[in-house]
């Protein structure tokens, strides 16, 4: 395995109680099973969180990680990410994040830095050239993230800027008031515009009493390829593929040129956009929030990530009135939360509650769900009209985000998340979530990859896991129709063990509209040395599923928490061309079965030894 | 009185059919009863044109007007005005635009060209110098008013530009399609940015297969004040009164900060927006359409009109999309007419149907008014639903327009304005008009004088004839109560009198939330050397105002046409500060009994012979 710099492949295991810092070498073994990012982190937390241990104990840990191919010349390889037992499904979590900070962090020497324990007191970390220090953050401690940001790079900004050859500049990975306040969906922010979003990792941060870690890379610690031909060879491969995709292709492809929400009026038409908490599933106001409507009017800039053509990053700007902001979004998933889920059909509007959720640190996609559960609760008299909120009202979704964050008044009960609310205010069914986790921007009821995906994922629901209308509307790596059953399980199964590969990496999960299997075996093998074959990587992938499915196992999971949202299984779609269609338990469980079949499961679900073993788990 | 130039105060009568033009110095007697502009057009309308007359006929004829203070270093001076028998009403309508038409008409050395008879084949005219010439339009005719304003520049784009010192560069003012197919509420443009938007004029040039006007003025024929002295003083005062004003206070005022539509969320709280042909009074989405939601989304400049500093004008655009668009809006009247009116709740969509009525050149009061009767009467299934429009559809709506425009299918019948379409369907009372024009951005219901003044306008339904909000709203120039109805009869004739006169100057009526009638009356008296105290400015108010209902009642007007429509006497308002009352019948007669006493009129509306000897209309 190369050594990236002086100190590559180090991790630095951070005692917050001690304000102690162990470094260690990634172990070649442990790194040729997992590789990094995802796939270290769900074995780091598999080594150290015992069983049964409160995520907001100082036992749980805070895994920050990249991958053998982050920061390298590999295009799109900027992503951080962040694993950890959630708050919010009592499961093994990873959430990842673009922009520099996973670049910076690899050129600082890191492949991981662990947070164990607790502070007494708010800190933030500063990595550097090897090195992770502490600092006081009670300057920090209450503020925002757009400030956090400001303060923290403007007082390392004398470091050489980003721009400048030979450093990756001051990046600033932190948390808000939601993390601080443990809000169950508060995310983690890098600088302020780029989320590892899911799972509620900001808040076990908090818990920690960590605000920030401030991350300054430099050129001496740049990975070089162990194979520096066979490298190239393989990153000319992938631009190429990048540069032909109808997605990719920068400055062509729809996801160059109207960002992520190029999907809003897709999926709209296709039936499968959850609207008012998923009553319908297209809303009459798609195309105002679509990404095609924001590029004509609220769009400023496209900014991009580390070694990446495609720039499908947004920067939009409402320069006055009520909702004035400046924000890096509107992302898909949240047109999507902060827009139909919440019934807000004005790009304007759904801009500005992004922009809020930004502010406060919180995750959009969950933040939605649970305000729609809200909405809903609300409607329906759980909660009093004075203290709730209602779909489409931008003032009261905004003050409602407020009161979330700060857990004012009702807002201390949705901070716990919206299944937690819905089960304290005595209707779970409000709740339209997986392992208490709020679905994504799919109604599986249109697209019905999701059906078993959003089921059996690991982190709760989840489009990221295996992102079957890739293949549903996009026809990668096959087509196939979006309102078929039969095929779904094996696309599903396939998908989920290649993201889980491709997280560890830990590359852009975007990446794989273009990039082959092949591609990633090609790119992960020139830069280690290894001889990684397609089928190794595909491996890994597999061996990282079954390892967070046993984590979870351990801590109580099986079939039951493999369950979809009531709504989505026994309501058919009001309109759309699967208007009309029930799922039903009947055939949901059948789905089931055979996943589990498939996987080489037992019928509860639960992953047997015979398993473990046969991949190198135990 | 003074001599702007060497051709100040000519007339140039165009006879279209023989291509002659004969020119005619203004006689100052009328120009002292009658000033210019609306009062001037008027005038020449009631000697020329025969009761009976139909508007389409050669024998109506078209007032192009400006009036002794247009183009001067009157702040606010740059109007320019039509006057006809309205093809819509009628009876006799002017319709004012500002930019720098009026100033470059006045430049040119006119005060009025008047078509008359009619072209076999269509011409445009062009005034420079004291001449206006004919031309050939044939390349022009069937183009929409951005493509003709753009040939018609750069054509004549080698004249010294606007910028340049000593010219108005080359100011077109021209009709689209809907001029030329006669529809019935076809406007005027100027600069495809500005308009004649009311009562039809558009048609009557169409109807003379006229299709522009193109002016150019010159230094050498700027108007001099007859006293400098005394002009130079009236003109600091009202200089200084605009600047003092929180309504035009240049850079601070609402309306130069965020342009007229700074009224949508005012109005819409008072409870007097009316909302999807006026069965609704507040609009839910008012504020997406506002000018504070429009100034921080798609507003790109704030261009003005000549000698103005309020800058009240908005050119916004949406650069990509669906609604893809750069256009001079959306302006208040708009926002309403083709955003509340017609149930759009969002700008880049009322922006993008507000591009499709200045392309086609229709006038987007009466446009919406039309398609929110269309809408009402698809609901109700007057017309199929395949041939017809819905309320807040888009993509719907832009279709009609087209229709209507291009008198396509169902188009034709609309094309008639929605009065006559509704009569045709049968059902009058889905008409929102007064005297088949349909009414503005403001609900009687909830701005009360407006019960009165838009029942009374000689013009059909009409805001700009007695802005009684002004009052009601903004306490100009005392404050009333908007749900009052004692002391708005009162109100009303002074307003509708002022703004007569204020017509007439020709200048732009917001000067009027600044100017007092002093400072109207001292600087006519300054410009033209006459001793015009604020008492015979207002009996000039008076008197066209007498003259155009006189003019009205020799075509068949009388008390039956100063009708509001149904809905707005019967119907109470569902919310709103004006929730559940009901105006009724017996209360709207006894107001209008009061109007006719305090005008010196008759019980059934005539103006008696000895009001108009008392004025010196006969």
């Amino acid at each position: 395995m190369v050594k990236a710099g002086g100190y590559a492949n180090r991790l630095a295991w951070v005692d917050l109680a001690n304000k102690k810092v162990d470094y260690q070498e990634l172990d070649e073994d442990v790194a040729r099973k997992y590789l990094g990012g995802r796939g270290l982190g769900v074995k780091l937390v598999y080594d150290k969180v015992k069983p049964g241990t409160d995520p907001f104990s100082p036992d749980n840990i805070l895994v920050i990680a990249v991958g053998p191919l982050t920061g390298t010349l590999t295009p799109m390889s900027g992503r951080i990410c962040s694993i950890t037992k959630s708050p919010l499904t009592g499961g093994v979590t990873d959430s990842h994040a673009g922009g520099w900070a996973g670049a910076a962090l690899k050129w600082s020497g890191f492949d991981a830095i662990i947070l164990q324990n607790k502070s007494d007191k708010p800190v933030y970390l500063v990595a550097k050239d090897g090195k992770v220090t502490f600092e006081d953050a009670s300057q920090l401690w209450g503020k925002d993230l757009f400030t956090t940001t400001r303060m923290l790079r403007d007082k390392y900004g004398d470091a050489r800027e980003l721009t400048k050859l030979g450093s990756t500049g001051v990046q600033v990975y932190a948390i808000g008031p939601a993390g601080e306040n443990l809000c169950r969906e508060a995310c983690i922010g890098h600088d302020a515009g780029r989320f590892s979003g899911r799972g509620g990792t900001g808040a076990v941060m908090g818990s920690k009493k960590v605000k920030a870690l401030v991350i300054m890379g430099e050129e001496k610690n740049i990975p070089k390829p162990a194979n520096p031909e066979k490298f190239e060879e393989a990153r000319r491969t992938a631009l190429k593929h990048i540069t032909e995709s109808p997605v990719t292709s920068p400055g062509k492809g729809g996801l160059s040129v109207y960002g992520t929400s190029v999907l809003v009026n897709t999926v709209n038409e296709l039936g499968a956009f959850p609207t008012r908490n998923a009553k319908q599933v297209q809303f009459e106001f798609a195309y105002f929030i679509s990404g095609e409507n924001q590029r004509g009017t609220i769009l400023r800039e496209t900014p991009t990530c580390h070694a990446c053509p495609v720039h499908c990053k947004r920067l939009t700007e409402v320069t006055d009135g009520k909702y004035k902001y400046k924000s890096e979004g509107v992302e898909y998933e949240t047109c999507w939360s902060l827009g139909a889920m919440v019934g807000v059909g004005h790009i304007e509007g759904a801009g500005y509650l992004n922009y809020l959720a930004n502010y406060y640190g919180l995750d959009t996609i969950s933040l939605g769900v649970t305000l729609a559960t809200a909405c809903e609760a609300t409607e329906k008299g759980y909660i009093p009209e004075a203290e709730g909120v209602k779909f489409g009202d931008v003032d009261k979704l905004a003050e409602f985000i407020k009161k979330i964050a700060l857990r004012e008044g009702i807002g201390n009960l949705f901070a716990e998340g919206g299944y937690r609310a819905a089960q304290a205010l005595g209707d779970v069914d409000l709740s339209i979530t997986v392992k208490k986790q709020g679905i994504p921007a799919y109604d599986p009821r249109g697209l019905r990859g999701f059906i078993i995906g959003y089921a059996t994922s690991n982190r709760g629901a989840c489009h990221l896991r295996g992102y079957t209308p890739a293949s549903e509307i996009m026809g990668i790596p096959y087509k196939t129709d979006p309102l078929a059953l039969e095929g779904k399980v094996d696309l599903t199964i396939m998908l989920q063990n290649m993201f889980a590969a491709l997280d560890s990496l830990d590359i852009c999960k975007f990446s794989s509209f273009a990039y082959t299997v092949e591609d990633y075996a090609a790119l992960l093998s020139g830069m280690t040395g290894w001889d990684v074959s397609p089928e190794e990587f595909m491996k890994i992938g597999e061996r990282v599923w079954n390892l967070e499915r046993y984590f979870n196992q351990l801590n109580g999971f099986d079939r039951k928490d493999d369950m979809l949202p009531k709504r989505l299984v026994v309501e058919p779609p009001t309109s759309g061309p699967a208007k009309g269609w029930r799922l039903g338990w009947d055939t949901f469980n059948k789905l089931l079965d055979e996943y589990y079949e498939k996987r080489g499961w037992t019928k509860d679900g639960k992953v047997p030894e015979k398993k473990l073993r046969e991949l190198g788990i135990i």
